[in-house]
């Protein structure tokens, strides 16, 4: 059987190069696909070498994925339209503020029968309601697009340390490929019928993290922020319905992008870490953000601000007292303390009604 | 209003002192309870004095609970049947191994009208089903019986930390008074309409705790703890489904007692810190009690046991891998690695038919 598919990789960040160690390693078992894959090296200089020639000489990301060899299969390509052209399978694991240019590069390159699926973190909620990156993928190569989110720090995965993750995907074949490029031993992948729940998971879990940062921060133990985990879990879940009515899936929420995503955050990670550093020193969020992500946005605190005006705008902040707390304490100057405020929200009886699905 | 309910503990431990604090406080607040709370102690003898002298004098568990003061309303007693025979309000709170011993003192001298509620962690689990505390006190003395369990780390609670609970009543209104006894600003209490389910939830956790303590052992990260605890907290679902049919409720999972205190026990605690141990030295599961726990059993270690028996006669044993291989491992020499072998499952189509309620 001559190989009738090919996988191509959009962004060598350190989870995208983490994903090309996976996925250049299975399509050489997977007798459909072309060994070739391609991936799309945002191209900069390191150590006067070109990133895309030591990539192709060394195997090796040594800027963003050190230590770790990739498969030789694996191409470094600096030009993203040359790197789609010729695949029916596209991944796109870039950071989310980059999604719009490079859909417009890539645009008119691709395959008509082409899929995707979105690796990147990160939704768009306004008081209009939510954009995923899928949507905006969609819509910009109307093609059929899933999404892929877990309890999945990048670097513990290519230490080969087990995992799970969640592909969310509409079509039960196509989720089969997508499963065969990612499942591993220790990558262990778990399909589900709902693209904009994993996706929505992935977001809203960085505001759950936040709050479990002021909690490390203001010295308290297992007890406060397990509880604290739980009722942003309980928030996710609500504000999933509200904004999506049944859109969402709720069992998506107890799989990997879910419940697991929202401990692992809470317990590593630098959303968690910065918020700890707010409480510590007092220091605004914009300039934790200056100095120890050299000016990158941290998700959580930027999704704690789309959450509020979204719920503000419906007037429905007194069902979500946790996410209005961690809000009015990184916008607002509140006292970390009082991110226990109203907090007993009694969530079994439930008298929020959904939005209409937009 | 004079007082016509009366509130008395029965175990003076590091949680039942914890508990004598929060209630002892509380019902001064509280026109319909006696100010008095008598709190049963088992006689002992430190540094000369018996302990009920020095809590009686000195406002202080010293043996149980050193550096936090009792409120001086709190009585310790020596005779178990003195402190209930007045009491319409009895807080069992002894290691679950004493508790037959302990009903069979107090049977004949309780008020007829009397309510109990039992904080005790573990349940009886063999190939017949399950009995849980609640199920034994309300054998022995007929009367109605709740239970509390949350991720309620003592010593944190003692320490004015914010924490939730969960109470399980089957009526609401002794649940009101029940949650007006251990409620405060630091000790939030959800009640649910479910006893047996928030015991359930409290000894189950501890196998959970006991594969993730394995993770930290083999030195593996937070994604794949992460995984564990999903996985974990799934099968408890499951256990809970077919053990008991229709009588644990689904929801009394998102509770304190269910998701948070899985998280909680996983992070911190014993069985966790056992388990970590019993990877890195080698070392049986019996002898680091000898060494760690002064001959005490683990907890998570004995319920691995009587739930594997359980599994194992129903011939189910494949719908629970991870319980399957953390028994193997604790009781049949398997290797920690073998933590990971056929987890994969599918929790979302279920084929596990619930058993007959017994």
């Amino acid at each position: 059987m001559s190989p009738t598919k090919k996988v191509c990789i959009l962004g060598s960040g350190n989870w995208g190069s983490t994903a090309a160690r996976i996925i250049g390693n299975n399509v050489l078992k997977l007798p459909d696909f072309d060994d070739s894959v391609k991936i799309w090296v945002y191209e900069e200089i390191v150590g006067r070498k070109k990133l895309t020639e030591i990539i192709n000489t060394q195997h090796e990301n040594v800027k963003y994925l050190p230590g770790h060899k990739l498969p030789e299969n694996v191409v470094a390509v600096a030009d993203a339209a040359e790197v789609v052209k010729d695949a029916t399978h596209i991944v796109v694991v870039i950071p989310h503020q980059f999604i719009q240019n490079l859909l417009d590069t890539i645009h008119g390159n691709i395959l008509p029968n082409a899929q995707a699926i979105s690796l990147i973190k990160g939704i768009g909620i306004s008081s209009q309601g939510m954009t995923t990156m899928t949507q905006i993928i969609h819509r910009t190569l109307t093609i059929s697009v899933s999404s892929l989110s877990g309890a999945n720090i990048a670097n513990e995965i290519a230490e080969e340390k087990y995992c799970e993750t969640t592909i969310g995907c509409s079509d039960p074949d196509e989720a089969i490929v997508w499963r065969s490029l990612f499942n591993t031993s220790y990558f262990q992948v778990n399909c589900v019928n709902d693209v904009i729940g994993v996706e929505f998971c992935g977001a809203l879990k960085n505001i759950v993290a936040v709050g479990a940062g002021f909690i490390d921060g203001l010295g308290l133990g297992n007890n406060t922020k397990a509880a604290i985990i739980r009722i942003g879990f309980l928030e996710m879940r609500r504000l999933a319905m509200h904004i999506s009515g049944a859109q969402i899936q709720d069992s998506t929420f107890m799989e990997s992008c879910g419940m697991a995503d929202v401990i692992t955050t809470c317990y590593g990670g630098r959303n968690r870490r910065l918020a700890e550093e707010f409480v510590k020193t007092g220091k605004s969020m914009p300039q934790l953000e200056q100095e120890l992500l050299n000016g990158q946005k941290l998700q959580g605190y930027l999704t704690a601000g789309e959450v509020h005006s979204y719920i503000n705008s419906c007037g429905v902040n007194d069902h979500f007292p946790l996410f209005t707390n961690i809000y009015e304490i990184c916008y607002q100057g509140k006292h970390p303390r009082t991110i226990f405020d109203g907090l007993n929200v009694d969530f079994s009886r439930d008298t929020l009604t959904p939005s209409p699905v937009t």
